[in-house]
């Protein structure tokens, strides 16, 4: 496998990082996992987008421009020859004697690779098992870093419980899944977490909010409890890998029927039509 | 330099990580400084245990038994010929295809290094003025691991203003500093924070805890806010490098008379004590 180092296309044996990289000492960095579909970078701008957000909000300079990280993207992939997959980014603030301030002086490290990966078409078709847990992360994961254990812990909850996902829930309010965004519909209203400090605002989360503006639902960007989380007629995840995925159980309560619901299934059509839309073919 | 990589000592630049070692993309790792003086490793028991706290908090298996680890550290610091300073130890979940559970099977990666420090005297006798701002980490900081970002900025935001540390502040309560713990004396009466999931118990904390047991000072670790903080007539902080050291400002206002306390100094007195009791001459 090849990898993108800064400006560079390097076989992955060759990378190397130092010791006192930042990103291995603090988790001091940012990353991204843009979907490739039929050998499209869909919704790149947005992540890319994030990326800068992301950067700004850590005050960590990026080693390249964005078109340019971009062109080099489009040179990984062709290397690669995935055209069904992700691609991951991630920059750290680069090596410098350990102390917890920014050094004054780093060069930002870049690292991204392809993935192959498949739509996992099972559980976007029959929903998935979840399970709830306590939201103990920092209250700044609009930040899209590399401080990851709370969420690491959630998902391994969730693996051991038999679960595919862990819902977290913070002082009672349910902000979103250890690697997904959250919403539930009862009725005709449609509820997810505000876009605040307290969730990930996923690019798969901006879709459906605009998949919803043509919807026959009433969306509702504010918080609600796991009490009332569980008395929802039907309850789905997004991210860039599971796109619109139904959630069928939450602990040991069925949501609605306990089978994926027709707004969620009507939502994943038009998450479909708009891949058709977008994607050159 | 050379470092220790699992078992071995090797070259510094020879050190490689692989881009999906968990450390370097979730910060999913723990790690220890333990001081050096005079070729001794202080209260390495202590921090030794801690690790191996940490590991098992985090179900991180540790890739040599801690007598092990032992004997290496101190084969590492001979081939440093560094006889006072820090040995940094980081253990991180190693590495595989990335998902946030727990992979099935990785071989962790242990690295440590010894660098050279002196003693920061000027700060220990004069004191430091310091900051406050909110303590926004993740609810697991008794565990030492790898997710600093919380700790990064805050100690960035201390030195852009022009302080030698943060102290944390969450709901109004003043947790410990950036990378300290801290201590306040009114009268008699001496308060820290109590060892839970909220602060990192470390371990010249401990020391100090130790330390009070043989003072006039009636030791109280329960919380207090900012504002009570604020009225004290000592305040100080602890960690390894620092060791005992006076806080002579806290933001705007001044802590007593902006000049070490007088149990602050019977404490770094105690401490320096210990120091030569219990390092060989």
């Amino acid at each position: 496998m090849n990898i993108l180092l800064n400006n560079r296309i390097i076989s992955r044996e060759s990378f190397t990082v130092d010791l006192e990289d930042r990103g291995f000492q603090f988790g001091d960095g940012i990353y991204e996992v843009i979907r490739i579909y039929d050998g499209f970078f869909f919704e790149w701008e947005a992540h890319l987008e994030r990326l800068v957000r992301s950067a700004k909000e850590l005050m960590l300079p990026l080693p390249t421009a964005i078109h340019t990280l971009y062109q080099n993207l489009q040179l990984l992939m062709k290397d690669s020859k995935i055209t069904n997959g992700t691609v991951y980014i991630q920059v750290t603030r680069g090596a410098a004697p350990r102390f917890h301030a920014f050094p004054k002086e780093t060069e930002p490290t870049l690292v991204a690779y392809v993935r192959e990966m498949q739509r996992p078409l099972e559980q976007m078709r029959n929903g998935i098992k979840t399970i709830t847990t306590e939201d103990i992360r920092w209250l700044r994961v609009d930040i899209k870093s590399l401080n990851l254990l709370g969420n690491v812990l959630a998902k391994q909850k969730a693996v051991e419980q038999g679960g595919a996902e862990a819902i977290l829930i913070r002082d009672g309010i349910v902000t979103e899944g250890s690697s997904s965004n959250l919403f539930a519909i009862k009725g005709k209203q449609c509820f997810t977490h505000p876009a605040n400090h307290l969730i990930l605002n996923g690019i798969t989360r901006q879709v459906v909010l605009r998949l919803l503006n043509n919807s026959e639902l009433t969306l509702h960007e504010t918080s609600f409890t796991l009490d009332e989380l569980l008395e929802m007629d039907e309850v789905f995840i997004t991210n860039t890998g599971q796109e619109v995925c139904p959630v069928i159980q939450i602990d040991d309560s069925v949501i609605g029927k306990g089978t994926p619901g027709v707004y969620t299934r009507q939502l994943q059509s038009a998450f479909e039509a708009l891949l058709g839309a977008v994607i050159p073919s």
